[in-house]
């Protein structure tokens, strides 16, 4: 096994053709590359880690520099000494996620039958697949339990399958701002994304690498419309509303008169430098296909017969596209199990992405969460 | 004055150049050609005339087949004999935008400085000019006053524009389904489908009909975005779910699985044969700029100070592309102008969508204060 430093903290590793990782679709994926950040040091009884799980378009870059774009940390108000998972206390693993593009193994990766790009003959994964994978790696650090899975969003997906997949490796798990199943609403907004991907006349059926060409257009449409999503009504009533950006008065025309405008074509316009438009065609996929109870007979508390997690459940008033509904139809589910459950809605105007950034009372929730775990848990 | 029949009821004028129309943006539209539908017969007195005004992507096409698509009209359940718009007793006219695409000067016309397509050099118009041209075809037909302007979300722009442009000329008005002023969050999802447009190689500046190509693909990513906001969460529920399409399981690829995945590629495919790509921008252009107040130092009443209409003001509780809470700011300075309104919250699952679809309580809400206002009016 070849372990390579890629960062500060940063390693990847490459497992050999003996482990490969049997997928959900029935194909089998090796070589396997895991790409992950660690934070903080693993004690003794390896009882200290904590497990994060990223979103759609995140990477394991939590805590430190991104290395495309030189951005702080995702998570760098909640990942750190001193903070609610306080890397001083923690053993933080990040593992960039089966499919993306940051190091793991994913569309632009060889495949060894062909030794040109997977491409769009990439495997389908799922979220079960990408836990899978992050079990691999636990695997190989030796790491039997982890302390605490947790994450938003697709992270959050994950949460709720390890609870679901590995009953017996999971402490405690906080799935937050996230659902047991991807709605019809959220698999229509993920489809006019890839459309705008593969209308774009330089995605080439997936096969842009061939022709020295990306789809940025396209994946640039398919990230402003996600990032409308990401946004509540109000918090884009009281940052944008109808300002206009740069002008006293109205162009009548098509340039970016409205500052959202603006917002949106720079968020678009940066996303296509660090992420790849087949890996965001494969990630929404593996959400839209995310349904926890279907594997049960649609029975969801049944997904969590097994686990002794105690849990803690965390959503955002103003979140439209994971709305505090579903969060409430997992709170049922674990009620149903008896399990060790606290839930709490965080008022923000914030929409989705309020997990990203810093939200006080979130942090307060977790702090406490996590102090009195570890307390359970013996760890100092 | 060229009067072309064009349908059983349909005509289409040609205004000649001393007739142009000066714009907001300050161009002037010379020869402008106006196409409407008309459905009952005008009375002695002229007093039974109603307006209906059509929505982003409609047309004047209300209670006949389509041109195009052979579908019925779009607004057959209340326009006809004996539904509440009652064509046995009033003179119903619906007049296809200008900007649009149906007949109504638009990007597609011949720019008489070129004698080519105006494609992008079409000036860009608001939902004040639509208004205008609508006044300038009741100065043709000797309609002074409109016995009732209606319509929802775009007509419904135009319902407030024209109790706030010619008050003198408007009896009782209905916006249904709409706001004083367009959203950020509506800004940007408008702003996402022209991006969409544009990104399509076909596009080629706006002037694709010289590559005798259309931007298909563009524009159907841009209709399935608008559509998705058409519906709300609970309706996509309710109708998809995570129901399957033609198959039993799920296929790991990017085929539609997902019946609402299906459906919106439907809606996307079937969109590009009725509509105009540039025509898309130019009316999504006129919403977004849409905000009456702004012509009133930001004070809305100031708008209706001088109207004199009865008012009926109509909202769905399940539309969050237009939400009740805006019309509540439209009733609120109709309010502050002491007008004679009332408002109605009609409980709907359906989304935006709901004013075009068989909604009885509106059909009774309609009906009434029809009824009311014909009896005040001295119509039979």
């Amino acid at each position: 096994m070849n372990v390579e430093q890629i960062g500060n903290s940063g390693e990847r590793i490459e497992f050999p053709a003996g482990d490969a990782l049997a997928l959900d679709c029935g194909a089998t994926l090796s070589p396997l590359t895991i790409a992950y950040q660690t934070y903080g040091e693993l004690n003794a009884s390896k009882s200290n880690a904590v497990l994060v799980c990223h979103a759609l378009t995140g990477d394991q870059h939590v805590a430190n520099a991104h290395p495309i774009t030189g951005k702080p940390g995702w998570w760098r108000f909640m990942v750190g000494p001193g903070v609610p998972i306080d890397t001083n206390r923690f053993f933080v693993i990040c593992v960039n996620s089966l499919g993306s593009c940051m190091g793991t193994t994913g569309p632009t990766s060889i495949n060894p039958g062909t030794q040109k790009p997977y491409n769009l003959n990439f495997p389908a994964v799922t979220i079960r697949d990408m836990v899978r994978a992050q079990a691999m790696l636990l695997d190989h650090l030796g790491i039997d339990e982890l302390f605490c899975v947790l994450g938003g969003s697709m992270g959050g997906m994950q949460v709720l399958q390890w609870a679901s997949s590995y009953p017996e490796r999971v402490f405690s798990a906080i799935p937050i701002a996230t659902a047991a199943r991807h709605s019809a609403q959220n698999i229509a907004f993920h489809e006019v994304g890839r459309q705008a991907i593969m209308a774009d006349s330089n995605w080439h059926g997936g096969n842009y690498d061939e022709h020295g060409v990306t789809p940025a257009k396209g994946l640039a449409v398919a990230r402003m419309t996600a990032h409308v999503t990401y946004l509540s009504e109000e918090n884009l009533h009281h940052k944008f509303g109808r300002n206009l950006q740069d002008r006293e008065k109205i162009s009548y025309g098509f340039d970016a008169d409205f500052q959202i405008e603006s917002y949106l074509r720079y968020q678009g316009s940066t996303f296509v430098d660090r992420f790849d438009a087949n890996s965001y065609l494969y990630m929404t996929r593996a959400m839209d296909y995310f349904d926890l109870a279907g594997d049960y007979n649609d029975v969801l508390a049944d997904a969590f017969r097994e686990s002794h997690a105690r849990f803690c459940l965390v959503s955002f008033s103003g979140d439209w596209l994971f709305p505090t509904s579903g969060m409430k139809q997992i709170l049922h589910a674990l009620n149903a199990c008896a399990a060790n459950v606290s839930f709490v809605e965080i008022e923000s105007n914030k929409g989705h992405d309020a997990f990203l950034l810093e939200e006080p009372e979130m942090f307060n929730v977790l702090r406490g969460f996590l102090d009195a775990a570890a307390n359970a848990r013996g760890i100092r």
